[in-house]
């Protein structure tokens, strides 16, 4: 690699990009850790990308028409970190810069979303990104079409490494892109022939073009050290009628001793190694300085956007005060005021005429009415559609052909379903939900750990949620998914056990906006056991009392889903033998932990018996079966003790000894 | 369609064929469940590969060097059903055909590796098949390489649909099989066009054999109905270089009026379609009949490898006796005698040396002396070798160039790996294990939970297990996977404190056979804390007295892995103030649980205040903190509450407070 001449080629633009190169070499050797060689790589495709291509103003970055930028190659965070310091975003300052990695900083090892505006979304695990970009990118071509071009007009720009494209889940989502024409969406393969363990070629001889290509999108490249090829491409990829991929033919840790070498993939933190890569840049300044030339520049950049921004702000402030409202509020991700009537009115018709509906159904029904009065539900289902239960009348189908369409055949991609809909909710200005199996939280759930980690709150509706499934057998039953999810920090998991808890539910995961939700519903009829309406939303608490002991209380059965109405027929059975017996609803576990103190002991009082009812395993339920601080109540627990088997549903719950009749012997046995 | 010109044009065939449709159709509409389509769609393709390539004896189905058969399309069950039927598996009975989806039958909804001979894997969960199947051609190139083509000589044929196509885990599995070269691999694609939701074109078109093509397979098509075409495709793919996608067109539920639609995809229930689809077939037989006419064919079909089978039994035959048993050992799983001895022996240097190793590296120091003495591992990362330290001296590389080699270059795909174990486990001869960050058994999980529900024991080698891995932030520190893996049936988590440990995690890992094992090992160095050599396995008991008090017994301090040292700073400072405090190490939830209640009590006895320190999320402890009957033992927890952070390690453990102060604290706090 001839460093020199490729300065000397272009000299204004190769001091640019050396800011990103020594910043990123300075804040690694101070970190004493992190990854050195990507952004070094890299810089070159990022200078030119943000000068003459990517539309934001550093000024204002929560502009929602601003293009985004998605390093899906998140260990190159020092690219990211750099590009919004040296654009002038003000809470990237070098100081931050200074403190890469360290407690504190915003400058965490991989870019965390919620830390600094300009990261759109976390990135780190592998392939995330750019399933995120494809979320993006639809959301952007919805808005398009339901605001107009002159309010939603941008392009979704995502930088994608090797680790990226070998990741599965980066299939998903370049199928998804290919069959939605997303032509906005332009990914940036930093092709530089480089993993952790060696070269790319001892796990993987795949030609990402030809596999891009496959799926529709159309493809370019060009030598990611070369401004002017790599402004060729960009220019001819944001023509492009298809996704985009250009493949950018680099080479990592540019101009160190380690460049070309999986050890330029990391840390390049010897103090020799730095000295000398600065030499080689041609580079003389101190550790962390940007001569002020530079950096005017580079603020110069970050403030190119400043009137496209003010003429959108005029566009904007054309609309009618309804209409600005409406995009504030769905940007913002509140839920419609109307909202909780709507669902007061439902719950009062579904305990009036008390209809034995699987949960997923009376989701569906839930569903029917909100997004009549939520415009920027954006729902779908990966291939299950008709079991999910996530599609209403008139809906529309998203597609190519109608971009105003709000149902979304995701495809067999549960995965990318996630990640999508990662994107789509931080893109803003709609609110995304989309179903599978139970079971297939397995498939997704990298992508939901990050919903819950960036603290964004798209919906989860995941049917099907136990042993209820019947015959398609022990594959298709989760036993563990509850505990998986309940034990994810900032996840909300609702089990709700009839129409009416569904719809609060859907209330809580609507208005929630910092915490993803988890709707797991069921295949089977279930009878509605709120039959008794209440304005007030019950499930809100995350457990309540659904029938309370007659007589002296001496048992307390606590149950969720479709468990409640086993627990409320033990109750019948434990009654009528004089033991007073009190039904607790938990449809939420976290919901019911955020509740003052006061409030658990009202619902779960010491003394009584308790028994848990649950047709999965009991993990987790120890929490509540022995009180808050390990009081003296028995405990005992009616579910699963191992995975499923395939048979009828009835038969397995008998088979299971998932029954009222279990459950009270439980409870005698313990007294 | 014109289903007459079809049968006439190859009426033997056509019958034979018939077989498996009606035996489908049949099956399902008496179950009134299922899926109709597949079987009915590839039974042509089925009834050639198995009469004209499939190597095989119905009456030996456990011999070693037969070809495998996948049916990674898993809700086309029948279609594997019915061809064990057919050909003479002596469990598959007509019985239990008839009782397809029933309680109690071998015939579950998907097909269930363990239920029956000749399910070689269970599958459902789409895409995980194919991955398998790749992991089989692996073990198959290894195991020729080490026996010789005259022990170890076969095909893995695989059946796989859209659905595992557009699963992210097939991207990852044909890229492995690509740069692996696996010519014995040969897939065969259900090219019917339909999915669930309806057409395959509503969320996807891709050029699926251009696909497969950009990842170097070699890539045939043929009419999925013409067996002549079936025939000449099936052998060009056994002659080609690299493995083998044939695209089978074909139409789903053939003959039906629900043909080339989504219906077609289910179950077809209803008697007249039943009735006219068969007459279609230009069937007259009873439900459930095959003419002793087709089932003689077929049961020659069944007993064609019996010779290839004698002839291979004489070759082992003429093996020595050494490599014989050796050969006999390594299928049936069983670890090599002196393992024990081995373990005994590092044990001991351990405890003499009493190293300050990560676990990690610890593991990589049991994996040195492992690997020289049970031949059948096959290790591997993906794409973090140097990080899990999964490789050890001499090992080689698993390649088209070496296949010998037992170390294998993953890829970044952590999925297709844990599939691929699967496979290998499921072949038999070759002990897999693999190592990813922990973090990342999110993508991994779902073919996790398949090694636990098929009662399969591959190894999960899982570093940086905790906030420990410090700068890399969040995304890449585990909170949560521990309560997820502890709360999945049949899954043996070990968290091991010391070196000690670790090598007592890995014995018990390579002599499980019914049960996966998980390691989640620290990427800090930790200190050896089993101090005292003990021959005895302590890991076995899952948890055991690491330190009694001295005094009077006022708490007992419970701790895995990285914390068990903490736990035992936490001890020195309470008996400093004279509180007699006992640290019982639990490196394994699921073992102490199987022990028996009186042991479990020894170590666990109520009275003691208990306090419980594991650097990841509470879930799950309670049951642990309150004792086995809720007795009124306090309980505290010192851990995390919430996801990390990015900072260096010790910095993170100070800031969550996860420290032998916290802890002396809370037990004070609670006495």
């Amino acid at each position: 690699m001839d460093i020199k001449a490729l300065a000397s080629a272009n000299p204004d633009h190769w001091a640019r990009a050396a800011c990103i190169r020594t910043l990123t070499l300075d804040a690694v050797a101070a970190a004493n850790s992190g990854h050195s060689g990507m952004p070094m790589g890299m810089a070159d495709v990022a200078t030119v990308l943000f000068d003459k291509h990517l539309s934001f103003d550093a000024s204002a970055p929560d502009w929602p028409n601003r293009d985004r930028f998605i390093l899906s190659a998140g260990h190159g965070s020092m690219l990211i970190y750099s590009l919004l310091h040296l654009t002038g975003y003000k809470d990237m300052t070098l100081e931050q810069i200074k403190n890469f990695r360290q407690l504190g900083a915003i400058t965490a090892g991989h870019p965390e979303y919620g830390h600094v505006k300009g990261v759109e979304t976390t990135t780190g695990p592998l392939g995330q990104g750019i399933a995120n970009a494809v979320g993006f990118a639809m959301a952007e071509e919805h808005l398009r079409a339901v605001w107009g071009k002159k309010i939603i007009d941008h392009y979704t720009y995502c930088i994608a490494g090797d680790g990226c494209l070998m990741e599965g889940v980066s299939q998903e989502a370049l199928a998804l892109a290919g069959r939605q024409e997303l032509s906005r969406l332009i990914v940036m393969w930093d092709d530089n022939g480089i993993t952790i363990d060696g070269n790319v070629s001892m796990s993987d001889r795949t030609d990402q073009k030809a596999r891009f290509a496959a799926s529709g999108w159309d493809v370019f490249e060009c030598d990611g050290h070369d401004p002017a090829a790599i402004d060729a491409a960009l220019t001819a990829a944001k023509a492009s009628s298809g996704p985009a991929m250009i493949a950018c033919k680099t080479h990592i840790a540019i101009g160190s001793s380690a460049q070309d070498t999986a050890k330029g993939h990391g840390a390049l933190t010897d103090d020799k190694v730095v000295a000398d890569t600065k030499a080689a840049y041609g580079w003389s300044h101190a550790p962390f300085e940007i001569p002020s030339d530079l950096k005017a520049w580079w603020e110069s950049v970050g403030a190119k956007g400043a009137d496209a921004r003010t003429e959108w702000e005029a566009r904007f402030a054309a609309l009618s005060a309804n209409k600005q409202a409406e995009f504030t509020r769905t940007f913002a991700g509140e839920a419609p005021k109307k909202l909780s009537a709507t669902i007061k009115a439902l719950k009062k018709q579904m305990s009036e005429e008390q209809p034995k509906v699987a949960t997923r159904k009376a989701s569906q029904m839930a569903l029917e009415v909100i997004n009549t009065i939520v415009p920027e539900t954006l729902g779908g289902s990966a291939d299950l559609t008709g079991s999910n239960l996530t599609n209403t009348g008139g809906l529309g189908v998203f597609s190519p052909e109608d971009r105003k369409g709000r149902h979304i055949h995701y495809g067999i991609r549960e995965h990318a379903m996630a990640a999508a809909m990662n994107g789509m909710a931080l893109h803003g200005g709609v609110k995304p939900y989309g179903g599978t199996f139970f079971t297939f939280t397995d498939y997704a759930r990298p992508a939901m750990r990050l919903s819950a980690l960036m603290k964004i709150a798209p919906v989860y509706v995941m049917t099907h949620d136990s042993i209820g499934v019947g015959e398609d057998g022990p594959t298709h039953q989760p036993v563990e998914h509850l505990a998986m999810l309940r034990a994810t920090p900032n996840m909300n998991v609702f089990r709700p056990a009839d129409a009416v808890e569904t719809a609060e539910a859907w209330e809580l995961a609507l208005t929630s906006t910092t915490t993803p939700s988890t709707l797991a519903l069921s295949r089977q009829g279930l009878p509605t056991v709120r039959t008794e309406h209440k304005t007030k939303n019950l499930t809100a608490q995350g457990a309540y009392v659904l029938a309370d002991a007659e007589g002296k209380r001496q048992a307390i059965l606590m149950a969720t889903g479709s468990e409640v109405a086993i627990a409320m027929a033990a109750r019948d059975l434990l009654q009528a033998e004089g033991i007073g017996t009190r039904v607790v609803s938990m449809p939420c576990w976290e919901l019911f932990e955020e509740q003052e103190e006061g409030y658990r002991k009202r619902v779960l009082p010491g003394g009584p018996v308790r028994v848990a009812v649950e047709a999965a395993i009991r993990f987790g339920w120890d929490r509540w079966l022995y009180g808050e601080r390990g009081k003296r109540e028995k405990g005992g627990f009616v579910g699963m003790h191992d995975f499923g088997a395939s048979a009828p549903a009835e038969e397995l719950y008998a088979h299971f000894g998932i029954t009222a009749e279990a459950v009270a012997a439980k409870v005698k046995a313990l007294l």
